[in-house]
């Protein structure tokens, strides 16, 4: 029996591979996650456990595609980047973003009892969306990627502000908001420090930077690669051979994936890392 | 601390809002399921626990999202089908894609144990990917639906005779393989009898027919509505009042999702059912 | 001489097919006409002229791409209709606009001086701009229509009371405008009637209705076709005999391009002209 | 009268605006110009008379639309270049698209006569399609222009070996194609050289190199800028002062656009000119 009769509906498939020689940005976001995080009880302004959580999905996302070179999370978002040459899914769209939300769900469910082992999952659960976002230049990507860690680092201030206010200070809500609205940071870290004795500067590194997620290998010395201009001056994936490639992987795969939480707003981080915009594989570093 | 000098690369999101007043179909399928399958060592041709998970699953995305009006599974694929006037979140493509394949993820995984009890799921977990399509009329929408039936029958009737071979007859997979190509549905329909005295007719209807899933109200009347012309004539979103859209909502609250394994390419189906082509719920069947 | 190494540049081409099934609105605009009407002393509030010159360089679009159904122009804009089975270079939209573009400014151009032959155009020349929208059924394309017919109507009552209370009236540009703020359409005609003795009914149909371009056939009694449900219904291009598209063909070729100024809001226009929904030639009326 | 109860068709247009910071390459070409040629007798291989009339309405073009860069034209095709930074029309592509076809129309047809004084212009007119395409690298932009120089090479030894073959050497049009199937450009130079003693390297640089057109400033020492790892290290529009706008506004304004037959996939064509990556206008030469 011949489908051909309506296999016809497949013409109106529309295309959506993205720019070649872009780089390319998924970032996902939790589904109403602020009810999400009332209902399992969350602690303000940062619960452990639920970043935990995110960072070990996120992992688990760039273990099983190797193809992304860096990821960073805040809070219930993550952004995954695929280097400007990568062809994976013919760079089409819907692929890169479905694939990664599902994934990253897939895990999040999975390790959820690892990390709130006394609050079993009950529906509504958690989802994600994302979106693709294509960036031509290293300065555009880097940009991206400040954007984010200073979005954590507006947030974070207001949040750790606001819940000491509420917290420690007894105000309720509205208080406290009322009281930030219109505030600096400097303002803030006052606030903190002569109400709170709190210190922002010895905040978890987590909650200040969030987090960064990357293939480790042994890091250079500033000034020998430049990497960030070789990027840019890519025209099309590289031609390499086979040989060379099947190297690539197994030094990719060697490599240890990291959870960091570092600034990657200064060039130090990108310069000591040139594998980040190279998109080849630095040295395995020995185990000790 | 104000993030404008970084904010401009929000301008490279670019707009992927769907051509308003056409039918979105959202199509997910299972990433590497034949894998996936020999891993849990489901049944051939049909393991009815993973069919059961899938439409678990497909109901429990339904039941988050009101506005899908209909979904058709099959194997480790699922079409979700949104009215025409649909606009939920603006028809932002890549939007309702993840929500959908973040969704239907998260209970199949949260599911699984149900289904399968004794195999608890390990790494690499289960993925989906999808898609978005939209087509423009009535037509167009009953024969993607229609299409994806007849796949159905035409994979089903295959492996259903090919496992019978290798199962029951002894053959090795190429051989098999062999035997089939370019047989006809009789040529199949005659092997199964003659060889294996199973008569197709009579195999479950959810592998010959696929699952269908879709808010339950009384059946009407063929003759006594037009919702296909009715939907075609329309051309922008229903203005309806508030009290109208409450008395909406809540009658499709009341209505059952149901899973059903039907014929979907004859006229009867959705004749019989104009709520799913009005997108007006119809009367809740009293519960008896 | 191979030209493989540069060539990899044609992967940023990236498709632009518009979706199948539905009509293809592509509306021009002249850039910049307000300057252009000046400078040319283009009369007010209408410039008969003028709009013969669009009219005629429509028709000549209409005659050289016979897949365009109808089209409609008012002022300096005209807005060509392909039918929603149309597969004219493959529903490229940015072939579709600006072949139509390219061909309407050929034409207004070279028969600019036929129309105006006393002032010879110099740079800078007119030009035009256009898009491409995708209408889904038969109200969409017949509200798009409307949406035009009755911008027309809007702007020239508007135009005609402005000029009118600045030519006769004496009155300046400013004054004008602040007189007519906020007034409704009965209050300029009553101005038009009681200051200049002019029944804005009897104003010429061209500039009251626009120009209504398509090729003609013998009219129908209404209710004897039903063209539009028969538009909506269809699914895909139709497939037809090859004798029977050269026949199409003929008939069209036969027929005359007409330019009217009529009512095309209400039904009637479209029911005695079933050709425009339908994409079926009608009987070419016999000359006299 | 609102004109509220249709306007809704506006939510059908979608946006088509192009991924900022990339190079927007604009390519036209001569709809059905083989048979146009036969029309009006183009000398063959080359018409002078026509290249020239496509030089002077790319001019023209440059000259309406100060923001395009660069043009290279061959044959009837012409590609404009618009800057990376450039945000023209919202960097729209129907609109960049038609706007450069429709002035490249208009001039082409109004300059006609100029070029052809004795053959007038009839019906069918010539007309021009085009498409946009995005570059993100310096790179890929210097590889979109090398693949249409070469193109340009390749074309015109050809045709100049296959003309000669039949102006001079008597051949039908499908002998002198079966003759050069499978040659090299080496055979080609063999053949115009010793049957009709042409010197391929003494043909007229138009013909060899086609035309780039530009906005001509004083050429710099090679090495003294590096424009082109500027223009990749650009994030987003440069923000500048509205003097410093106006400068170079009024410097564009001085500088001549210049039509020339130059090697521009050799590295010096841009060295020389900053301005051309830059998009910083250079120093105006003194005119003698």
């Amino acid at each position: 029996m011949a489908n051909s009769k309506f296999e016809y509906v497949r013409n109106f498939e529309q295309p959506d591979n993205l720019l070649p020689n872009t780089w390319i940005v998924v970032r996902i976001d939790g589904r109403g996650f602020t009810k999400f995080a009332n209902k399992y009880v969350f602690e303000k302004p940062n619960d452990r456990r639920a970043l935990d959580l995110m960072n070990a999905a996120a992992r688990a996302v760039m273990s099983e595609l190797p193809e992304i070179t860096i990821a960073y999370g805040i809070s219930d978002e993550y952004s995954f980047v695929f280097h400007k040459s990568c062809i994976l899914f013919e760079r089409r769209s819907s692929k890169l973003i479905t694939t990664i939300v599902s994934t990253f769900t897939a895990y999040y469910i999975h390790l959820w009892s690892t990390y709130f082992p006394d609050t079993p999952l009950s529906p509504p659960l958690p989802s994600f969306d994302g979106r693709a976002v294509c960036y031509p230049s290293v300065q555009n990507l880097r940009d991206y990627m400040s954007w984010r860690q200073v979005d954590c680092h507006i947030n974070n201030l207001y949040n750790t502000t606001f819940w000491a206010l509420i917290q420690q200070g007894g105000m309720g809500n509205l208080e406290a908001e009322e009281l930030l609205k219109g505030t600096y940071a400097a303002d803030k870290n006052e606030i903190l420090f002569s109400k709170f004795s709190i210190n922002y500067n010895n905040e978890p590194e987590i909650y200040k930077k969030g987090s960064v997620v990357f293939r480790d290998y042994e890091l250079v010395e500033p000034g020998t690669h430049n990497a960030a201009a070789e990027a840019d001056n890519l025209a099309e994936p590289v031609q390499q051979s086979k040989n060379q490639t099947e190297n690539d992987k197994k030094r990719r795969a060697k490599a240890r994936i990291v959870i960091e939480h570092l600034d990657i707003i200064k060039d130090e981080f990108w310069d000591r890392r040139p594998w980040l915009l190279s998109n080849k594989p630095g040295k395995v570093p020995k185990e000790t």
